[in-house]
């Protein structure tokens, strides 16, 4: 076993991290089974999927920093990063293929089409970087992708797994795909209007780096012929002062009043999850966890 | 669906193959059963998973041709190539989880072991190229994992998919392992000493740029201390006319009869191969299909 291979692996996985989609594996199944054990396999399937994307993404995206340590391929090297990510993939395959036959012919389809569809997010991402215009039709579909799907499936994949049918785990992948594109709609607020004291982070960096966020696409949807104008300046400027870049835009965004739109969706993707939620077919009693969940993405402040 | 993340997986299974291993997979199911169909999915799955680690390989070692044409990170860039063979690692997920949920927990574990390996194999060969000393035994763990191991796997699974035992489908892994690698051994000759004009391609390519081959690894073995020393002292010089490092190094190999030493071992490797092939529990005339390709490897000139 080349320790070059497994050592970035264990290194990944030993960062402290929220682990929100296994857990959303286990609460969606014991749902609907006392049996959560079963769970556990395809949950850290799941985690370790995810991990994988991260590696591989920040590769992609030249981050040398992830949960505050240095990324595997700025700790090792970029062939070891790409090659450990590979074996991630495949070995969260491997923890799919402990369930049962019946089970994993259930399961594997909804693993992969999520998988790919995580893939295309990515790509997407990166072909939005090179564009001058993204829609907010197009933004929240790389959204949905990127981000969105793997949450949907988590919960999604433990319905099946504690014997719901179709149906209900149907509104839960709806439910958890809203969740997840509301939280990332709410990440890219905090990057820019989070309290730095709370947040932990230095906000700004989307507005430094041009990324396309949700208040880029209102902003540029919501600005008259000469704000555009005066916006895409600031977008096409090759030096500038950080602070007064981010003062800039902010204010555009202010008197916009782009952070009121995007809540406006943040809040009715939260209500359509609520829909969900609602329509599920489990005692109510049981709805609790995830209803709490839903709480604590829909007030973090980090 | 992003065009940046298929046309790349389009255009690298358009190039020109032998299709070895899905061609594999189905004549070993024929071994075992008329219904070959079955086994054409987890064909396709093998192909594809081949073609991602040649994806990715090809950006690890920063290949710019394949098979006589661009390689994707040359043609597109790093992250396209990466993405994309991530795509086809899942891609070839997709095509197993087609089979029947037993036929799924049988294939599986397999197909999920034997990748795995294949990153090893990889990541083997990239740490060996940081080293100045590489045992043979090594080298042939290596080789198994990098190039063998698929091979075997593809006899495998059609074997097991055709309804074989335990039994004849390790023997028809046995049997591919050891072609796979007599495969390899061949490959590094045919780099020094094929016949150029009916190669097709330069020769010298791996004494060039250091690559541990079994005829370097052999030739380290063999030298007496004073040779080891001249041959080293060819390996560590940064700046050389090619064609008389070439001249030196083979001339190194001949004194030493490297290429008689490893014709033995691949000779070794076949004989084993037959070996397994004559245990198989199936009538003699099927087996011409699967001899036809021992000797086919065997007699290889390009």
């Amino acid at each position: 076993m080349p320790a070059n291979l497994y050592e970035p692996v264990r290194y990944t996985l030993d960062l402290e991290a929220k682990r929100i989609r296994p857990a959303l594996v286990l609460m969606s199944c014991e749902l609907f089974s006392d049996d959560v054990k079963q769970a556990i396999a395809p949950a850290l399937a799941i985690e370790i999927f995810h991990n994988f994307t991260l590696m591989h993404d920040d590769i992609m995206d030249q981050s040398s920093l992830r949960r505050n340590q240095p990324t595997v391929h700025a700790k090792w090297n970029v062939n070891i990063a790409l090659l450990s990510g590979d074996a991630m993939l495949i070995k969260a395959y491997e923890l799919l293929s402990q369930l049962s036959g019946n089970r994993l012919t259930q399961i594997m389809p909804v693993f992969n089409l999520t998988a790919l569809q995580v893939c295309e997010g990515q790509q997407l991402d990166m072909d939005y970087e090179n564009r001058d215009h993204v829609s907010i039709d197009e933004y929240l579909k790389m959204v949905e992708y990127k981000t969105a799907v793997l949450v949907a499936a988590s919960l999604k994949m433990g319905a099946l797994l504690g014997g719901a049918g179709e149906k209900d785990a149907g509104l839960l992948y709806d439910f958890g795909r809203d969740l997840g594109i509301a939280f990332q709609l709410q990440d890219d607020l905090l990057d820019t209007f989070a309290d730095q004291a709370v947040f932990g982070k230095v906000t700004g960096n989307d507005i430094v780096a041009n990324k396309k966020t949700i208040l880029l696409c209102e902003a540029l949807r919501l600005a008259n012929p000469k704000q555009q104008e005066k916006l895409k300046g600031w977008l096409n400027r090759k030096s500038f002062d950080r602070d007064e870049k981010i003062k800039a835009i902010k204010d555009f965004y202010v008197d916009l009043q782009v952070e009121k739109y995007v809540r406006e969706r943040i809040e009715s993707y939260h209500q359509n999850a609520m829909k969900s939620l609602q329509q599920l077919g489990v005692d109510e009693s049981k709805k609790s966890a995830l209803l709490d969940f839903a709480d604590y993405l829909m007030h973090r402040k980090k």
